[in-house]
This record gives structure tokens, C-alpha cells and sequence, in this order.
């Protein structure tokens, strides 16, 4: 079975535009996402785009503030605090990554974490560990959301995580080993430091490869039968494509496929399901369905 | 080979002690924890009592507020609102658990992360996992601790820790996965949902029992010359005590110690540690090495 993350997207997606008719039918205003950007690296600009466009999907007002690359941290504080403090904004990003004469963590820390939708803030990350209600960042939401969707068992199965990046393996082992479904899982996290990686990514029921070593996971690494998500998104140059490179994921799909019960490609798996739960965390700020409104 | 929680535990505090009188030597007061105690539930009791006298073995003044079981919320909050706002506190505990008027994440929640020498708030247990300078709750530095002084190999080591406790199953996960000794583990998180228990922590180098199931852990389930460290601590009445009770762990002692490495009692293993973590972190709140003072 194909895991076909661009079709769940535009149906969450979907329930997100149905929910905010409801509302706006109701007499509030919709839900309202700002995002920061600084510079103009070009896969920054496409994200912030993308985010743009799926917030006009969505019924949600967008507001885009940009800064010159040589912005300064003082400059950047101001920002962040006239959105922590303007009721209208419900919920906003920074995009990242940022110049080097900024401190990203500080940035991440400034924005209230009430509002942070990216769910980067640490008490967002601890309260996801905590098991309370918080935003979930948009990579292992959009994951849950796959498993979820596609009804895929997790109870008591072993998700093993390949990479304990602090925006993927981690969160996604950390949600995916809550007692609820999607999870409930035996989880184990493998990095580059593991021995006997394939011994232990072959007990997987649920395999999901975040590490960004395209075509890393093979047939023999994987169990018949298993679930494998993948999260790898390497460009790689080709001559084959109109922009000149390709996105490859981290699993060797068409040796690995043919084993598995469900797998998710790339492109159209994960990465169309990170901007839809990007949008589901800034419908939950405007309710205030995971921090109460002030 | 025996890992004697009550010895390291010593040493940890007699070196805390010796960096004290160096500190006050050079003109510093003294590290200073305080504690908030409701009711006069036997455990807590006992518990604090012997944080209040660590605190004097390692040189740190110490401060007990006491509070009838019938507090209200509000004065906890008052009581916890001075402690945060008084410099000659380094940090404070307010002791678990709480009586039922009482909403104990709102109380954990409102101590000050800077002077959360327990290592509860999201804020801390956001950045341990996000692998940023914090307190780490103390069981789990408990835990490193032995693992550190005992020069056990962890770098790429299968980890199956057996329990998901927000106070120790996941923040010892977390601890064991970073990028440092003791650490960069694979780790593995088993829980009550588990499916084919015995055939995950026979993969186990070092296995960590938080279950709280008396002799749970049995030959069968540890592979020859693991590391077991017992963190179950439940008490069964005996009598063969003076206080009629006997704690027992979570691993079958005499059947599996033949088998182990090294393996770590109960009581002597895990238990003293936790102390010796608790006047660590109180230490290093006193010199600001975790959060800059103000």
C-alpha cells in the first residue's frame, strides 16, 4: 500500500477550510498565521510560500514579515514581541534556519510558546514528552497523522526511529510511545553511533528513516511486512528535472517497497503533511483548544 | 560485579562538599535549597528529612516550609512566588505528591525553571531532550552517574528501558540517547502495551527496570553479561524489619545477578543517588553553571 501523504494533506486540509466556514459562520474572525522570514535563501522562501498558499486554503489570514539578512538580534526580539502581544495574530513561525549573527535558540525561546505553532519552544518539546497537551511540531504530527489515517496498528508494536534529530527522531519517538492512538508503541531510537543497526531495524513493525543518507534503508534492513515512513528529503542535482535536482528520501524505495505493507514515498509522503499540521496547529491556537485564549 | 549506589552517592556528596568550602573559602555564601512540604504523609517525611540532611553533609543551608494538608492552591502559589523572587534561594523542590485540591502541574509549572533543581518544569524536561544545558531530574542523573562512575561502556550500547514514567522511564531515555558519555545509546522504550517483552530486553547491554512490578525482571529476560540497573523501589511489608516493611526492586536479584556484568541492588543502587543528583543540581544552580545568575 502507498502512503499517499499529498492526498491525506489536501483532505486535512480540507476539514481545516470546513472548520473555520463553521467559525467565521459564528462570528469570529479566522484564524491568522504570521511568519518571519530573514533573507532570501531560496528553499526558505519556497517553505514560506507553501505556508502562505496553504493558509489562503485554509480560510486563514497570512501575514508575511521579512527582514534584510543582516537583521539584528535586537531587531528580530522587537518582532517576535509585537506578535507575542498583538491579539490578532493567533499563532506564528520563524523560519529557520537564520544568519549566524543570530542565536537561534534565543529566538525560538522569545516567541510565547502560546503561540508557537512550530511547537520548537522547550516547553512545548517538554510538554510533548510530559504527554500534555501542546503543539506537536509539524514532522511528527504529519506522521502520526499518516498512521492515523491510513488506520495502521501501533499498539504495543516496535517503531523503530533511525536519527534523534531535535526536530524529527526525537520529537517522533516521544509522541509515538504516548499511551494513545496513533502510538502506544515500544519506540527505539538509532543513530549513528548504533551497533548492530540492521539486527534491531529489522524487529521494526513500524520503520521510520530520518537520518538524510539518500537510500540508506535497504530490503535486508527491513522486515517483511513492516511499515515504513520515510522522512528523508536530500536534493540531489539531476538533469531529469525542470529545477535541475530531486528530492530523495532516505529509504531505497523500489528495492524496499515490494516488502513492505505500507510505505511512503518521497516526494508526496511526510513533507505535504508538515505544512497541513502546520495549519491544524494554527486552528488549534485560534480556538484555543491547546492553551485557553487569554 | 556490584554497583553500590550508597558508595558513589557518598562520593558525590563529599566532593559537592569539598567544591562548597572552596566556594565559601573564596567569599560565596553557601548553596541554599529549600523545600515545600504539605501534610504529614510518612514518605515525604522521610524523604525530605534526608534532603535536609544531605544538604548539611555537602555544606548548603537548607529551608523547610511546612504547610498543613488543607493549604489552598493559592498560598502554594504565594509560598512558591517568594521562593522564585528570592536571591538567597539557588533553587527549591516543593515535595510530591501533593493532596487533591491542589492541581500539581500548575504548581510545577509555576516554580521558576531556573530554580527548578528537580528537574520537573517542561521547560527543563523540554530542553534535556532538545540536549541543552539543564537540570536533569534525579533519577536519571541518579542513573548516568552509576553508569559514569562505574566506567561502563554506553557509546552505541542497546539500552531497553522497561517503564515510560514521566520521572524516569522517558527523561532517562532522553538522557541516554545525547550525543555524550554517558550516553549516545540506542534506545529502547518498553512499556505495559509491549509486544515480545522478553525477546527486546534480551537485546538489552544495559537494561533499566522503572516499573514499579516487584521481581519483575526475570533470568530469561537478560542477556548474559548486561548491565541491569533496578530502579523499582515498591515496599511490601516484612517481618523481618523494624519498620515492617522491606523495599523490593523490579528485578529478580538473585536469579538474574549471576548473570550480569554488573547490576545495581535494591535498596543501595539507584535510591542514594537520587539525593546525590538532588544536591548536584542545587550546587550547580548555587554557581550558575546550568542558568547564568541574575
Amino acid at each position: 500500500m502507498l502512503i499517499d501523504g499529498k492526498k491525506i494533506a489536501a483532505e486535512v486540509k480540507a476539514e481545516i477550510a470546513a472548520r473555520v466556514r463553521q467559525l467565521v459562520a459564528s462570528g469570529n474572525r479566522p484564524p491568522h498565521l504570521a511568519a518571519i522570514l530573514v533573507g532570501h535563501d531560496g528553499a526558505s522562501e519556497t517553505y514560506v510560500a507553501n505556508k502562505v498558499k496553504a493558509c489562503h486554503e485554509c480560510g486563514f489570514r497570512s501575514t508575511l514579515i521579512r527582514f534584510d539578512s543582516d537583521v539584528t538580534q535586537t531587531a528580530l526580539l522587537d518582532a517576535i514581541s509585537g506578535l507575542n502581544s498583538n491579539p490578532d495574530i493567533d499563532g506564528f513561525i520563524v523560519q529557520l534556519p537564520l544568519p549566524p549573527q543570530i542565536d537561534e535558540q534565543a529566538i525560538v525561546e522569545a516567541i510565547d510558546y502560546r503561540k508557537d505553532v512550530d511547537g520548537f519552544h522547550p516547553i512545548n518539546v517538554g510538554r510533548l514528552a510530559l504527554g500534555l497537551p501542546c503543539y506537536v511540531s509539524a514532522t511528527p504530527q504529519g506522521i502520526a497523522l499518516l498512521l492515523e489515517r491510513y488506520g495502521i496498528a501501533t499498539e504495543g508494536k516496535h517503531c523503530v526511529v533511525l536519527g534523534r534529530s531535535n526536530i524529527v527522531g526525537r520529537p517522533t519517538a516521544a509522541l509515538l510511545m504516548q499511551k494513545s492512538y496513533p502510538g502506544n508503541c515500544t519506540v527505539t531510537v538509532c543513530h549513528s553511533a548504533t551497533e548492530h543497526l540492521e539486527q534491531i531495524t529489522r524487529m521494526a513493525d513500524i520503520l521510520i528513516a530520518a537520518i538524510g543518507v539518500p537510500h540508506f534503508v535497504k530490503p535486508e534492513m527491513v522486515k517483511p511486512g513492516a511499515v515504513v515512513i520515510d522522512v528523508g528529503t536530500t536534493r540531489l542535482p539531476s538533469k531529469l528535472t525542470h529545477s535541475g535536482w530531486k528530492l530523495h528520501g532516505d529509504v531505497d524505495f523500489d528495492s524496499v517497497a515490494p516488502l513492505c505493507s505500507a510505505i511512503s514515498p518521497v516526494p508526496g509522503g511526510v513533507g505535504p503533511m508538515t505544512i497541513a499540521s502546520l495549519m491544524l496547529n494554527t486552528l488549534l491556537a485560534a480556538t484555543g483548544e491547546v492553551y485557553p485564549k487569554r
